[in-house]
């Protein structure tokens, strides 16, 4: 048991969430909801705020305004914009908005059916594609500092990933990093699909930091199965102090017209949990809750969040439905 | 770290939710779906059912079946059916039904303004109702086994429980369980209206273990709030093996119409939790989603849980959606 005294949280509901929610209407959030709801995050206190995805935009419509956002975008002081790539053509986007921090980063996947679905490549191709990412970075001058490895926890199309080839999936990151001057000081592994479990990921803590013990471990994960803020708590008792969570739970499933399947876990779900155990993120909860109802009247239709339904504490006529009958147990 | 080999569920899916989803409409689960699940419910692997609750018609119609379900109710061979009730009119009534177990038990509310506009009790009323019912006990010629003490971690009423008072209460239980004949080899703990998370959770196990070390905990906890499945995992990694659970996470707020606030944390994805840290519980997983997935129809609208969305494992065809992008994050 080695809680961290602060966690950093870094917000991905703007970015996952839009490209997610947009996946069958790419109109699905209007693009003032879209700047309102990154304003009111940004004043909860969240210290980075992942805005945006530069990819194609025949593949991903819903990401085609990345440029107008960023161009309406008026920054927070102490708060850092970024937006995510996965080629040269996204990077060059990217830095060319001067509002958006450049973070130097590679991505793997270690799931290969995966990384051919999501990317069309093979693991060769999808390092190679790290590779002259990482060559990008130097000609730019800086240096690579973070990793990301996708589906490191499991696959829908593979099951689950040995431990072995994650290793050997950061191993790659971490040659890539060092052949163009950098190293992994962070390295964010992504439950991707949501087949994390506690022991899962205590486990792979382990081994990672047992071989790179000067790398922070960051973590992205999502609630697709119910074990997301389980999967949160067993990492911060490891000491994990990163994570990357999307406000509401957004990022979830097209059911989620039913407020259906999660996605992410939900920002203010994992921010409670921190709260609740003396571990500062130095976001306030009040405001991430206000963040959390925008979102829902921006999507149009309940997120998974239970925070977000339940409120940190609800009063005595909130207790008391119309009829007034008590929502408890009754009797238990 | 100490996990269970084996843990105890006690689906209370039935009782709590029958009682929940009728709140408004009395007659908003058919009597037919309630035998259904009951029966899908025992077919799982399940060993305790709690399937009514006798209390009186007119505070809870919707429990006005009871009699009629236990006699209609066909049991399965290994399947202990229990009910609840909270005074000497409900016990009498319970006992009457040879189908129903009786588990010889105590309530006590660790909040007193919620005992009162539960049971409309005070503390030293709700005292006096447990010692009528331990002298019932001694009459029936059964000694007290199992304590219970609701709202144990926090009340929407009053906030924050003091673990002081908490262990004051079981102190009563105790107390009248041994001047009755009995003892408490059961205590159970309820987080009735969510407030419970890890770190209290694992104060006050300790707490109560010194204070009544032969004494096994269980837990009836609710999601309300998001942490429920990291609530039970912290339990978990304490040794605690009895766990009471709603099938698809039923007994929520009515808001649920729109898949709302949570209630119970849902059986399957404790059960999928077990599974995961190789904690044993004798059900089946896939025959519980069975369950759930009647539970929905039953009720007629989506519930909370997230794993009766997703599913075990989504396969291919299911993570594709029907415009053919993939419902992952696109890049990370």
């Amino acid at each position: 048991m080695m809680l961290p005294k602060q966690v950093e949280i870094v917000e991905v509901g703007p970015r996952e969430g839009f490209q997610f929610e947009g996946i069958s209407r790419p109109e699905a959030i209007a693009f003032d909801d879209k700047l309102a709801l990154i304003a009111a995050l940004a004043a909860t206190g969240v210290k980075t705020l992942q805005i945006v995805s530069f990819v194609h935009p025949k593949q991903v419509p819903q990401m085609a305004d990345a440029e107008r956002i960023v161009e309406a975008l008026q920054p927070v002081s102490g708060v850092t914009y970024t937006g995510i790539y996965l080629n040269d053509v996204g990077l060059k986007r990217a830095i060319a908005n001067p509002k958006l921090a450049l973070v130097p980063d590679l991505v793997l996947s270690a799931s290969e059916t995966f990384a051919l679905r999501n990317q069309k490549r093979t693991f060769d191709e999808d390092a190679q594609a790290a590779r002259r990412m990482g060559a990008l970075y130097r000609d730019l001058g800086v240096a690579v500092t973070t990793g990301n490895v996708m589906a490191a926890f499991g696959c829908n199309y593979e099951g689950p990933i040995p431990l072995s080839r994650v290793l050997e999936r950061i191993g790659t990151l971490s040659d890539i990093a060092e052949e163009t001057g950098g190293r992994l000081s962070t390295l964010n592994l992504a439950d991707t699909m949501g087949w994390a479990d506690p022991t899962l990921i205590r486990r792979t803590v382990a081994a990672v930091r047992e071989r790179w013990p000067a790398t922070r471990i960051g973590l992205h994960l999502h609630d697709t199965r119910g074990l997301g803020l389980a999967n949160v708590y067993a990492a911060l008792v490891d000491g994990i102090d990163r994570f990357e969570c999307a406000i509401g739970g957004l990022g979830g499933c097209p059911f989620a017209g039913h407020g259906g399947a999660a996605g992410n876990v939900a920002t203010e779900e994992v921010v409670f949990l921190c709260d609740r155990l003396g571990v500062s993120t130095g976001i306030d909860l009040t405001r991430l809750l206000d963040a959390g109802r925008l979102a829902e009247r921006a999507v149009g239709h309940p997120l998974p969040s239970r925070l977000l339904r339940s409120g940190v504490e609800i009063g005595l006529q909130k207790a008391v439905n119309d009829s007034g009958v008590h929502l408890f147990d009754h009797g238990r």
